[in-house]
């Protein structure tokens, strides 16, 4: 079904319930309106597939149907990558993706995922929920007949797995790893080649000795594809990708075609999702990091503070080029990073000072 | 409208649906529950008391009415404090509250918020949400014929507002200061007298030095109270509510009668609250302390270690005498402590490494 016939038979629908609204109450059932969510997502792909499902589930039950989302992995329905299209057209009705996957439409679409040495999962909440992020998000989407909302974070990804220690910016360089986007980016200017792989070709390149060095997400996700079995070293802090949000983007005219009521269901659903997941992967990476650690004697390693400084200065530059794209480029970029100073001053006093505290006093 | 009259006429709506749904479709807005939420917070009080309104609306749009949630600022229906025995009887229908107003009924209701050097807003989320949190919780709550949910978090809060240094433990020694529940007790214990002031009487007693110090929440909300006014030394972090949960409290008999899907609304809109209102504190307490220290030439002051570390001593213990009230009380320490460990150590890699180093390369 395209868009067309779905607002057509939306509506009908619409029309019959009207009409039929003093002879019975059944008319409301005609009334229920079948959504289509596209994802980038292999089917129940742990936190980010299976937290598409559960913001389609929740969408479909606070509605008692009336919007019923039904749920299309990765390639069921369209590729991936052409989830951003699909939605825009009309031919499917939403997505649940990382807004960085459609950074050919436009490149300030990263700051709205994550960009190098950017937000955190907490600050970038805040920069949409309360600052001006949402607004920026709207304008820029707009453009191309979406409506984005936040539905999800992974958290602060790992620095990634490397066949060798990494002592120096020496070691980076002709070293060739699985990075996409801007971190690849900067990558490529310390003299690394940055590579951009879908998650299931990564393990036999690793193993093949095609690539030197990945990264992927976090240790929940990276024990479940198995890297531990062909490379040795998993360093932290991720520089990359500091808070990954997952978004919800829905078809325009189908968004304002919705009621209220119905704007409010989708909303709550992905705000939900936002909490959920990010808890989940809070507490699922901890847990698998200790398995990596423990039992399959992974050596845990921290950049030391020379390489990541470097990388640091050239993730700031290579951001900071983003926002020559164009006239919207520049707002977003100037409101993110006074995001960070702020929220991020905040932060520091905060959480921040606390878990240093904390973790001098009981570990 | 007490509880019986409620189910009474909720019954009575039922069959009047059922009756008239072969007659005509508007026999389904007889079948609107209006529920009383009743709250501990002055009306519209900023962050909590808007987050309350908040849940209550997204309940009653998400729901198209099905479920019109009335709320009630603190003393309008009942006395704040009453909140727990009004719902847990029937009187009103939800409370939004912080469960540590509760610890007179049971000293673990103390877990669902917030205890000294406890668990962050982020390990809290990942604990009840994914962790063994909500079954405790539910388990604890039952015995008072409730239904809790997370609905909100304030995040860190502030040391507190002090007329005079703290350098040692000898300046604590004497000092009179406003801390309730388990934090008040660490200050006792440490030789300070600590008073429990509701919120409206903390200003005139810090002013006429009936108090020496106080602490309330974070810059956002002690800004709008003007401490800085009559105190001089604004001291961080706090070690007494390191991320205070809000919750939804729903009688019981009450959250039965909810249909699958009514259930799910009041889910979604607890958890969407919960990413909300953190995000706004996040958003908010960074422009409050820099207008309270640029625009009031408050003096921010970190806590020595000296002073914080043994601060954190005594937290151990009181907390850890929670658990000694009964075996839920030992289940549930035993189960904070663990995720506090597990949680707290992924965060450590995770965004307290990266925010270290983005601190010191970017500031």
């Amino acid at each position: 079904m395209d868009r067309r016939s779905f607002l057509k038979k939306a509506g009908l629908a619409a029309g019959a319930t009207a009409s039929a609204a003093t002879l019975a109450a059944p008319a409301v059932a005609q009334g229920k309106r079948e959504l289509k969510m596209v994802t980038t997502w292999p089917k129940n792909f742990p936190g980010l597939g299976t937290g598409a499902q559960r913001v389609a589930d929740r969408i479909t039950q606070a509605s008692d149907g009336k919007l019923t989302v039904k749920l299309f992995a990765a390639g069921e329905l369209v590729p991936p990558f052409e989830s951003f299209d699909a939605v825009s057209s009309g031919t499917a009705d939403m997505y649940h993706a990382a807004e960085y996957y459609w950074q050919g439409k436009h490149k300030a679409f990263n700051f709205f995922t994550a960009v190098p040495m950017g937000l955190t999962a907490n600050e970038l909440d805040a920069w949409i929920n309360i600052g001006e992020g949402q607004a920026l998000w709207d304008e820029l989407a707009a453009k191309f007949n979406i409506k984005p909302l936040m539905a999800g974070n992974t958290g602060l990804q790992m620095g990634g797995w490397f066949n060798k220690e990494i002592n120096s910016l020496e070691d980076l360089k002709g070293l060739k790893m699985r990075m996409p986007g801007l971190g690849g980016e900067v990558l490529r200017r310390l003299g690394a080649t940055a590579v951009a792989l879908p998650g299931g070709e990564i393990f036999p390149a690793l193993q093949s000795g095609a690539i030197d060095a990945t990264e992927w997400v976090g240790p929940w996700n990276d024990l479940a594809f198995g890297f531990y079995k062909v490379a040795k070293f998993y360093y932290y802090p991720g520089f990359h990708e500091p808070g990954s949000g997952l978004a919800v983007g829905t078809n325009k005219d189908v968004w304002d075609s919705f009621s209220k009521e119905e704007q409010e269901v989708v909303k709550s659903a992905c705000l939900a999702e936002n909490n959920y997941m990010y808890s989940e992967f809070n507490y699922n990476n901890g847990a698998a990091l200790e398995t990596l650690l423990t039992k399959h004697k992974v050596q845990l390693r921290k950049f030391s503070d020379d390489v990541f400084d470097a990388i640091a200065g050239v993730s700031e530059e290579v951001v900071r080029e983003v926002a020559g794209t164009d006239e919207l480029s520049k707002r977003i970029y100037d409101s993110y990073i006074k995001a960070r100073k702020d929220i991020g001053g905040w932060g520091k006093i905060a959480e921040g000072s606390y878990l240093e505290n904390r973790e001098r006093v009981i570990g």
